[in-house]
């Protein structure tokens, strides 16, 4: 029996629900050299916090967060809070000699993630951000057969980040739509992914131009009945203070161009995440719609039988599902979330940093501080790389 | 300029038209050894027939196929008109020395078949039924491949035409609801194609076990004020005398087996006419409701890399593609028959009989024969072979 | 806190870790009546059944499984083993007051399901087949809309099920390749459950013909250096006793006609279990390649804006789906175990027997062997129902 | 039989093989008010043309469009030449008091599109560029469905137009890879499309930023033994003075915003035009790689029934459809042309300009110059309306 990793997560609604069935899984899918124990999870809510430990299998509860990191029998911080407290919680916990594991985008400014990257780095602790959707099996395949120079030179990405769930104009307010906690709206939600996405299969994004829009201004304020739902303004409305949507263009580092649009407004998409790469001798598609296909066009093939080629990426060699079933008894969304922690485990037990670092999560967030820059000047702008 | 072929064509209604097009373009677009000229269009109606040999531009008119056959500017005779009139236009004008090219199914019976087969050859005439789909770039890549070897021993052949004009039971009656004139219903209209796909790409059919039924047995009699429609009932009813569907199993020559399905009551599919082919080496998928695609599954790409290729047939090395349009840009049910024409004409130029030729024709309807004998038998049956 | 319900379970390799995986995850993502307790697992390889509680967390193991019913701390006995132990294990298990879920074929003849109903009759215990395939949201949902008369008075079924695992003649022998353990090959593996889903969503079946074969009939003997795999031939080859495939034709007790078609020979097809219906006012499809979707075409939409349209399946108000993740999140292969554990714990502590139950499991395996039997005879043969 | 309208043709390559079978085909399918009669064609290689003329059936040639212009028998020009020619002709044939029909995009300038606008003006006669894209039923459905208000507000455009036939560096130069001649690479070719495409279904861009890029830079020279094939370097190379791809956001002037993609560097895909539409009630998706589909996302279908709908617009009340065949018949690229020449010939015949006229020619030049501009100066530019 491998020793154990014993985690503190923040937050415990939709992301705490998914990194816990992570630990829960990961160890009975995985022959991981740790073995996670979920040793307390952390809200300010009491009893909710509470009757989620209960449920998921959490040892224990706090509702500081520092409390939870000044614990000495967590090793692991994991951070699934709004994004204007990572920084803080993530400084803290690299202070105590904690590992962290944080949901992205990593921070809401540059900023910040600079900071982060500072303390993870001077005390060495293991830092991870999880784009998890770099763990689809089909997604790590588009790595591997790019590294192996598949695709050749490449030419040109075209990534887009579809929802719906705003287009009702009386979707009610909630964290997700205030600037304060969220920092930006599909920009840093949606967006945040297909910029590592393209960033993990192209490279550095070295300029952009981009704009945001918000269709629906305000909406129904959320219905708690203390009224103290922050600038409810009146007949209850709230102002929104984040973006429906942004788009942009991009210059790749290495001469590729991209167009990227992330949206909470395009009718029958659900998570519509798909990135589709062309270079001088192929082309890939994905989406997480299908998820579990990668689509290869391969300019080498005979002349008479070229087309694109739907590969079903549950084969046992490819990565990530060999762990799983049989080929095409397909995968899911939450499997993606097991694969990251079965990374972030392998990383902790060998003292190899687990990948995506703190530096992804920071180059993401300077992207799309860059694309608000351009937003207000109209102009393309350059983009700041943290090495 | 090359020589005329003259043709005399019968029948001026959905096949009348679609021929029509066919001479009128074939010489446009491919380099044909003889120039189609179209000479003379034959129907029961004078003025009906004369208001579409003026739209079409043929030179003149008939209202009795025996004196169009009996014509000395003729020296094709098209035959487009119902399965019954079939065998004794074909043989008449075999007789009188005409190539003759006919719609399928070649005729309402196995017996039919066997005398327009003597009679073709007796003369020495060229003969072609017109299997159109045969003539999609897609459909004849197919077969390119499976001889080439590309899928190894055949195994399985998976079979369907699908429609939903039937689906209304308020649909009224027509000549293809009366097996007096049509034969059988979705059996012999689109069965027939099936069959023909999967004996032009995998070979003889030698064994089958079927089922026949008509779901909606009475229909609106047709609205004709003359009131002799046949068997109209009361209430302006008149019975459904063929099979709404049909469905059979079937065993190969060569050890493949097969289901194919035909049903003109299947809700969305309009045109749905649908192989599917796996052999020990890959796999092909063609469906006419996205013509101009082949999916082509090989066992013997990269392991990591495997899966359904979506071959575009419409590069210029694909079979008749190269006649059209640059790649990308697509065919549609019309280039199936110009395609067709384009072989007959080159088939008569050469003296090299054309294919799919009246044997191809028998052997279809010795299939659905047998599938017949078979509902009624309720057991297998042999299919006989016509040499 | 809800009570324990204590599992048993039979068996640990591919159905062991799937259903192990279901009592892990059910009370996470639903809200049971009971908690399922993983008690113990049983095999006769004490090591490695061992290794397998230990991962999966299993509280003991048993080697016998008479040794597992007779324990007094199970409630519930799993069947995970292959088709000819489950007749013996259950009806044994019943007779002890034990509850039963057990894996699909329900048993390996007719004649078996019949005394396992019987005896879980006589005990009063509850009894559940496991056809995963029906607790996909997807397939749930096609039955509420059914039920709900949206598809009108159904007439045609079309189900495939295609793997290709067997296609490389050096693929080795095992269990599932001998007729003695199997019982059959795709017939009772893949067969059943498309025949099983047709019944759900269509109801029973009286008649079938069919046609079953083996396109490879020896394969390597497995290595086992004991040399004791059986029948082993010459070359260390052993003759395949089950079927590569199975297709037949089938009669419906309302008036639908379908084609059933399994096997594990068709290229590029990796678990495509797939079902087309169409009725009098509209057509489903679902394939597992894409679980999450249902299409559905009704005749109903207007004239202008008809088509398939493709539900994602993940909505809150889906069957199951809002148990998990938001819309688009999608689900895979294990969820179907979990929610069909979810409906076993239900039924368990309502005592209303969950669905499907052996009836279901026997009238399964009754159409399988009406096939078997008209594949000795050639002709269609009636099915038994089992009430 | 309806009056002639004489049909005077310049361009006999692949848009001029376009056009012709267009003029060929519409009064067959149509019920036109005129019949176009194929007068003469013009083209500066009097064997070629003559070769052409013959094959296709134009009654006579001439080798100076001027002189061809200049006849009284010519009702209408047609001009399928490069797109530097088009202002000259067209302002020609205007003032000769000729019709004139003309090939994308309108001119290689606004300047000249404005004075061709001018001259059609001022005499009076009919003009149309051909976006025959706008003429695929689907799209026309669009239309239609968006005019109803079946989108409600639109808020975002994604469009693409995708091929692959420059990926080859050794694909050799032709006029469409010089600026002088074509003006500008995919932005002018593909990009013209969509940028019609998107005004048509949407309406007014008011801004732009681009982006546009030439990845290889210089190609063969084309192998023309007379060695004046212009900027030809050294060891038979030749400088691409044109974009491989040109790339933009756009601001409609209804409040939606759009990303736009053209490039001839995107393997695999070979005509991949591509249009998303999101509005505040629903989704619209059509490519031209399944032209006959459209599909259609309807926010107010029954909440556990909501999905893309695959619309195959080829029935009788589908826009064009009900001209050609039954539905499911699916049509291809030529059929667009013919559409669209049954609009131009009832225009004539009505006096009612057809659609799309100059207007709209000159106000895509406009988007497309705007783009040109943003690259050059890295900013958000406004566009220009002609009115």
């Amino acid at each position: 029996m491998p020793e154990a990793l014993n985690v503190g997560l923040v937050g415990y609604k939709f992301m705490g629900r998914a990194h816990s069935n992570a630990y829960l899984s990961v160890a009975k899918f995985f022959d991981t050299k740790l073995t996670p124990v979920m040793k307390a999870v952390c809200g300010r809510n009491e009893s909710a916090v509470q009757e989620f430990a209960q449920q998921w299998g959490w040892e224990s509860i706090e509702t500081d967060w520092r409390e939870l990191i000044a614990r000495d029998d967590v090793h692991l911080i994991d951070i699934g809070s709004p994004g204007d407290t990572h920084a803080e919680i993530a400084i803290e916990a690299a202070k105590a000699g904690k590992h962290v594991f944080c949901e992205k985008p990593l921070a809401n400014s540059l900023e910040e993630c600079k900071r982060m990257i500072a303390a993870v780095r001077s005390t060495g602790v293991r830092h991870m951000v999880n784009f998890n959707y770099r763990k689809c099996p089909a997604v790590a395949l588009a790595k591997q057969m790019i590294r192996a120079g598949d695709l050749g030179e490449i030419r040109h990405v075209r990534a887009t980040y579809l929802q719906d769930w705003l287009v009702d104009p009386e979707f009610p307010m909630n964290w997700r739509l205030r600037k304060q906690s969220a920092g930006s709206g599909a920009h840093g939600d949606l967006g945040a992914h297909i910029v590592d996405l393209a960033r993990f299969l192209v490279g550095n994004i070295t300029e952009v131009v981009g704009e945001m829009k918000t269709f629906v201004t305000e909406r129904p304020a959320e219905g708690d009945s203390s009224g103290l739902s922050g600038s409810a303004g009146s007949g209850g409305k709230e102002q929104v203070t984040v973006d429906d949507c942004s788009l942009f263009l991009a210059r790749f580092a290495d001469g590729a161009v991209g167009t990227f649009e992330a949206t909470r407004m395009a009718p029958g998409r659900k998570n519509f995440n798909r990135l589709e790469i062309n270079g001088s001798k192929g082309s890939l598609v994905w989406c997480f719609e299908d998820l579990n296909y990668l689509d290869y066009y391969n300019c080498d093939d005979p002349s008479h039988a070229q087309g694109f080629r739907r590969i079903l990426a549950t084969e046992g060699e490819h990565p990530y599902a060999g762990a799983w079933w049989p080929p095409g008894h397909m995968l899911g969304y939450d499997h993606t979330f097991v694969n990251a922690v079965a990374d972030l485990v392998e990383g902790v037990a060998t003292g190899e940093n687990p990948s995506p670092c703190f530096l992804a999560g920071a180059n993401c967030v300077s992207v799309l501080e860059s694309v608000e820059r351009s937003v207000a000047t109209g102009k393309w702008e350059s983009v700041e790389q943290v090495n």
